[in-house]
């Protein structure tokens, strides 16, 4: 029952698409739903995909439209004339609209906005296009029922008689008054089962969450998330009704934001574009700041073992040990960081709880030095044992790697666990506190903790 | 309008608990939607929650409850008796109410169950507790509106009227033959538009996406993603309509999978329960497995480095640039290999796009390399004319870090992003290529190409 692209069927299609089998076609593609046209169009050349397009019903054809990866979708709008655009803008939602015309370029959009047959909706989507498309009003659609709070229920059946073309899904009924000033919601089920002779005042919920139009939408996200909406009034600074924000549009917008915190954490500046489409000198800047920012932090190193270097000549062997040593305080960092980056977001812990994070870190970083410095010490034990590669003081080297692992994952699961925390209390997203970067800040103070301890343990033997 | 919790709230609240008075709690709980008493109550004593829910209306009550933190809950219902979690339960969604009886001690469950005064309802939720709660029949709620096929407009209206009492919100209209198989959906719209003599089976719509009750709930979440659903029907094996799955299910399923994915990428196993409640040895355990393996794989950068002992012995000032340079191919490592991993995640790329991504990622490292090598060399020329530090041959040892970082970057990058697609095509979670793990990995190569480097630049010279 549910649609999966094969090969196989592709091939077929090209066939009947050259064969101008309209019959082929419309078999095979009744039952689709259009992200499934859509999946299939990204497939194909423009060409093909035209042919399939003047079969389709033009309500689907405007869905699939909306639906397309975005490169696909701009080369095919380029193939179209202005006319053929705005013939499948008047069948869209406002807010796909806006956001369509928004990729075209600006003499196309003026073009299109004049050849659209409906100019209610024309003018709609310019106002929609004034609007920052990280807000309310830039998510919205303007396409939804309202009634007046002093009619009665036949006259808002007969409303939604008058509206249901424009509007697609019927999740809610807004009831405005004499200025437009949103006041409450009509709920479908309170409708059906009220007499027909209910007025609206009667039976309206005047209890309703709504959104300024500019609202960001990560505060629009959350709302929806806490009060387990499914759709949204969107008022105007006067308290007007102007539009609605659905789900599915707000899932677009978390994807984006989980994709952001993701790629900071990964060390780079977020992508604007799929990784795919992102050119590449685009590409470049983004990833190459942070690794300038963090090699510069990490000259540090060779500044920190300038001090060091005689140690090293007397005890080349201490040397090693070096990654060994500042890769665990990092991994251990890294770890810790990226629990807290996620708690924080989830919002499971707050600033707040700092001083609980850092006893339970203190302890998890403690019994994990341990084992770490356990399997270290074994490590240079078994080793001089059987390979014999570590000389006659392998048990004082021993020691100092053992303690050191301890010191560093200690040392490293504290400061992983507390520079998300401490960027948040900056007011800096803590994303930024990302492996690589925990990673370079442990690492110097690694290297201090293992020469430190070297000295301690090796002072008068090899050193 | 909306509500901020505030300290000041809750010290009067407070007070108005101690002094019984019901007036202020009406007074400030009857403009809160659930969500904000439950983050109230998060905050109270168990005593002092326990009588504001004593004024709160019965449904509002159970909506609190099913969104209170885990913790808060199970203390709370540790303090009622079986009958008074009855109630509770009576007045829940089966969905929810599933949920919460799962949470509770065995024998609890039973009496719970046995006391409840909707008896079908029980019967209900024992059903759904057989299912796996990560699949479509865990998720599920059964409280839905179902018509026949040859029922009439007015049948219909007067079936939602008998069932408005159990269902929340209407979001569709499931249409079932004589053997209760779903057979179509019939749009609110369609109802409301058409004449009350219309058949359904003239007015519903027989496409129609339904999931049956052993499918995965990423499957089901990534179903409403691509066709923007909000709800969707759940068959069993005969195709029998059992069940339906609300948008808001699947927003949690999402968050944890999110969360198991990032958790990953941070070298960790994921986490069971929320980082605050977890029990101090399972934190360990979940950790301390990978650090132990890329502690293991990161030995072998001791045993790398044992082979160029001699080199180190002669040339000490090679030692210092080593966690620069293996540091610098992790960071450039660990980048790529995040990019790849969400954008798989997204769908934006699959495995058949490697190739691509070879030759992207390998242009990309080139330059970064670039980029970053001339600031090594610059750092070892600037410090050899102003500190003097690196002797006379500083120009070569310039080059060796200089060239070193083209290599371990271009390295890096390439290896951070195949090894989450090679992972990929072996089925397992590409996810696992965390930074830390990519890092690792590097480590090894990185040291073989510096010190490979450091003997074409320096042999005769310093070594």
């Amino acid at each position: 029952m549910r649609f999966e692209l094969t090969n196989e069927f592709l091939v077929k299609l090209r066939q009947a698409i050259l064969a101008k089998n309209g019959a082929f076609v419309n078999e095979h593609f009744k039952d689709l739903y259009p992200p499934d046209i859509a999946e299939i169009f990204n497939e194909l050349q423009i060409e093909e995909s035209k042919y399939v397009y003047s079969q389709l019903d033009d309500q689907i054809a405007a869905d699939v439209l909306v639906e397309l990866d975005d490169d696909v979708r701009e080369n095919f709008l380029a193939s179209l004339t202005s006319k053929e655009i705005a013939e499948h803008i008047d069948n869209m939602d406002s807010d796909d609209a806006a956001d369509v015309i928004a990729e075209l370029p600006d003499n196309v959009q003026d073009e299109v906005l004049a050849q659209m047959e409906d100019s209610e909706q024309a003018s709609d989507i310019v106002d929609l296009l004034n609007f920052d498309e990280n807000t309310a009003g830039g998510l919205m659609a303007t396409e939804l029922i309202r009634v007046h709070v002093n009619s009665n229920a036949i006259e808002c059946v007969r409303e939604i008689r008058e509206q249901a073309d424009k509007v697609e899904n019927i999740y809610a009924i807004y009831v405005v008054d004499d200025d437009e000033k949103l006041v409450g919601l009509l709920h479908l089920k309170k409708l059906i089962v009220s007499s027909t002779r209910s007025r609206v005042s009667e039976i309206y919920d005047s209890k309703i969450i709504s959104v300024k139009t500019n609202t960001p939408a990560e505060e629009i996200a959350n709302l929806m998330d806490k009060y387990n909406l499914v759709v949204l009034p969107v008022i105007d600074a006067l308290g007007r009704l102007v539009g609605r924000i659905t789900i599915d549009d707000i899932v677009d917008v978390r994807r984006e934001e989980e994709t952001e915190d993701v790629q900071k954490m990964g060390a780079m500046e977020a992508l604007e574009e799929p990784y795919m489409s992102t050119p590449f000198l685009q590409m470049i800047r983004k990833r190459v700041g942070w690794l300038i920012i963090l090699f510069l932090g990490e000259t540090l190193t060779a500044t920190a073992m300038a001090f060091f270097e005689d140690q090293i000549a007397k005890a080349v062997i201490l040397a090693l040990f070096i990654p060994l040593i500042i890769s665990s305080g990092g991994n251990s960092g890294s770890q810790a960081s990226t629990l807290i980056i996620r708690a924080l977001a989830l919002g499971e812990i707050t600033i707040r709880d700092w001083w609980k994070i850092v006893k339970k870190e203190f302890s998890t970083g403690l019994v994990i030095g341990l084992i770490l410095g356990l399997i270290g010490f074994a490590r240079v034990g078994l080793w001089s044992y059987f390979i014999s590669s570590y000389g006659p003081h392998w048990m004082l080297i021993a020691c100092t790697v053992g303690f050191s692992l301890v010191g560093v994952v200690m040392w490293g699961t504290l400061m992983g666990s507390l520079l998300p925390l401490f960027l948040k209390r900056l007011g800096l997203d803590p994303a930024v506190s990302s492996a690589p970067f925990v990673a370079t800040l442990v690492d110097v103070t690694g290297l201090i903790i293992y020469f430190t301890l070297s000295i301690i343990f090796l002072k008068g033997v090899l050193l």
